[in-house]
């Protein structure tokens, strides 16, 4: 019998398991595994000495000294930055894998709304928006379609190739690019295409919209800057659900305060909170959101889901 | 050699013929056709006699009269609202069928911000919207997935298929509701189904979204009433993209004041432009749009493809 300790409190709730949630999670593992779920440290840590496994949002260096069974820790987030621990030999770190179908479907909701012009244009008949009688050449200027128009993905992994998943059935042209040029998926047409970032004079050229999903780190760090901007044509959108490091923000808010860009959907932050005193805060077309484009009901149950099936591996 | 005659001025820019989509439209048709444009009632007037077929917005019947050749009388709308005449024998009237590309997508567009909560979560953290630190909870208690959600399209014609396909690929499970069940199409998944509107408390049990793309007319007027709204579980969505004379208005504006309905996108209305005092511009959760969700650059492009291929068939 192997033990999962299960510590994943968060102040967003659907980041933290129901007790159904733990429930279903050990009957996918079935027999050899006993569950512990704990809700705050204290309890974490007096299950940590029996833990095969483990499953938490952060973990502290020395807690590695209480663990001596602990062969997997394991998060639900995605990027490598969650975890800033050197684990002991024999100790793997896992990240989730799962965030794609979440993610890919938000930014596509995101992409959609732009093009439409639906974030500008929803409010504006209501009593809280202003009351315009009937804004119809509002929307008539603003209205797009997807189809014909390229999506470029910056950040072409598992979350950015579900995205652009989602967007190839409203005929969008997908340029996929990353650090160095992708394979084609099996599933592009022939108009699409991948890129190295350093053609990304290429892929941006014809874009319509820039929608990064790139991680943070060194080699990523102020990617997107007012040179990497000045490469799409006038009228674009930019989107960024990957991490605000890549982003020279002051560059993004300049280039949406001159018109360049006609908007952009921005979810992550050089600094999170996002400082009130951020451009962004003022940034004329901007829609602006709390890091939340993982953010659904089934988020726990799909970490679960992948967990589960990588334990009983073992 | 045949005359058809184009008068399209509308108020919508998108909805008005470019110099560059009529010699595109000539272009299409060939030798066979002569187009006339005319930008002003009293130039139709004068081409209207010559006229072996014509497209426009609107037309009256005395005009009939002027018309001695004419045997298609075309108009881009899909309603059969939009022509008020009766015409002589010999000539045909034909509306558009080509909305479901643009109007679909529109639909999708709303059903996934609704899902997400990004009409309201997109601007409260902006100077304009509120300023909002970081309004994680927010967006949590809100953010849906569409994957097994049931999306009920009430008119599953060609407009309404269109938008059911656009949702397929992000997990929806599709209720498709018609005066009398239509059948399955060819892309339906083993959770899909079709019912007639007899069978509504069926459809709508497990319904998320309530998308309807009704037409005009007698058998549609008010069919969307608080009895239909309370065959919906609490927390559901209702879109209009079809004619607002299926909608008891107050009966929605009710159910949305109470909570009973999240939210609503409405495209149509009982009277156009929507009145100011209607109870609906302050209805809370509800995004009005001004009978725009056909609104596309290349509105006028995909409806004269769609003419010449009708005038070139003659």
């Amino acid at each position: 019998m192997k033990t999962l300790a299960v510590f994943l409190e968060s102040e967003v709730p659907v980041f933290r398991p129901s007790d159904a949630s733990v429930a279903r999670l050990a009957a996918l593992l079935g027999d050899g595994w006993r569950v512990r779920a704990a809700r705050d440290e204290a309890s974490f840590l007096t299950v940590l000495p029996e833990a095969d496994a483990a499953v938490v949002w952060t973990f502290r260096q020395e807690w590695f000294a209480s663990a001596p069974r602990l062969r997997a820790l394991c998060t639900p987030a995605a990027g490598k930055d969650y975890f800033r621990v050197t684990p002991p030999p024999g100790v793997e770190l896992r990240y989730g894998s799962f965030h794609g179908a979440i993610m890919g479907e938000t930014a596509a909701a995101c992409v959609l709304s732009l093009s439409h012009g639906l974030f500008q244009g929803a409010s504006l008949m209501t009593a809280r928006g202003g009351r315009e009688a009937w804004p119809r050449p509002f929307l008539a200027a603003r209205a797009r379609r997807l189809a014909g128009a390229t999506c470029a993905i910056l950040g072409f992994g598992a979350i950015g190739s579900a995205a652009a998943r989602f967007l190839k059935p409203f005929g969008a042209r997908i340029a996929g690019i990353a650090r160095t040029a992708k394979p084609r998926p099996a599933w592009f047409g022939p108009e699409d295409a991948t890129f190295a970032v350093s053609d990304a004079a290429a892929a941006l050229r014809d874009a319509s919209f820039l929608v990064s999903f790139l991680p943070s780190g060194p080699e990523t760090d102020g990617l997107v800057d007012a040179a990497l901007l000045s490469l799409l044509p006038p009228g674009a959108f930019f989107l960024n659900f990957g991490r605000g490091n890549c982003v020279d923000e002051n560059a993004l808010a300049a280039a949406l305060a001159s018109g360049r860009l006609a908007g952009a959907v921005l979810d992550v932050y050089r600094e999170e909170p996002l400082p009130l005193s951020s451009p962004l805060r003022d940034a004329p077309n901007a829609w602006l959101f709390p890091h939340s484009s993982a953010f659904s009901p089934d988020y726990v149950d799909l970490c679960f889901d992948e967990l589960s099936a990588f334990l009983k591996s073992w």
